[in-house]
């Protein structure tokens, strides 16, 4: 059986995310699975995905770096409760700070790899340090400070 | 005659970004301009740019914050040599450290409109804040550390 992602635990009236939902059909469909003590993502951007010819976008990076810290942080918190993803309360959150520092220009065409550091664990708050590798090379360093999603994001229009 | 963002004055063999570029057919085609002292991007998020329903995606607002900020800059470079953008040589900026606090979520539909401070101008970097806001409420605050856009990444490839 095909290893779930952090991402498709989510509940359904919260996976519609243009980053990671699985309910996004235009979606970038970001995919953050535990590797051992760290979480990786491997995502590989569309060629309109590009800042100049052959680099890839930033704001595309930036998007990684987000979902990925963000179901990091879900899963972090599911740990930390002792608990499987797939048990009642549905834990999901969202970014509430986003860094990403740019350190090399990133090659348009490889895989990225997305990998996740959990830097604490409160009751609301998780951290997320991401590092983000194209051919093995250091590319750009980006933190994520994530919280749980508020009430108001959860209730889908008209329900 | 309609006033040109600063995104359209970007020399051609750089003007393929997927948030700002005007050769990328399927980018966001985020646009700036002056206002007075600040600039000013105005952009509507696609029904599909969501965190959940209702509400805009996290990456979408970096995209914006980016592209703001990195044009913001190349137009602060341009005044601060005391010449207009259509005047050589060609100044460009990419991001090197970008930074968003997600202060509120961001309501789906209405017209975003990020508004750029200039806090420095050097010979190399400029640094821009950027406030995004909807419908008059501020729902982000971000920073973009900009610098020149290394020489290898103006070379389109085969060229």
């Amino acid at each position: 059986m095909e290893e779930k992602a952090f991402q498709d635990y989510y509940a359904e009236d919260v996976s519609h995310c243009y980053g990671c939902g699985r309910f996004n059909e235009e979606g970038l469909h970001i995919k953050s699975y535990w590797d051992g003590e760290t979480s990786v993502a491997r995502f590989t951007p569309k060629a309109c995905h590009m800042a100049a010819p052959g680099f890839v976008y930033g704001g595309v990076i930036a998007s990684l770096v987000d979902c990925h810290g963000t179901g990091t942080a879900a899963a972090a918190a599911y740990r930390f409760e002792g608990r499987a993803m797939d048990t009642e309360p549905n834990l999901r959150f969202v970014t509430a700070s986003l860094k990403v520092d740019y350190l090399l220009p990133t090659p348009l065409g490889p895989e990225l790899v997305a990998r996740g550091t959990v830097k604490s664990v409160g009751k609301r708050k998780v951290v997320v340090a991401v590092e983000v590798l194209a051919e093995g090379r250091l590319c750009a360093r980006g933190e994520v400070v994530a919280v749980k999603m508020p009430g108001a994001m959860k209730k889908t229009p008209g329900n």
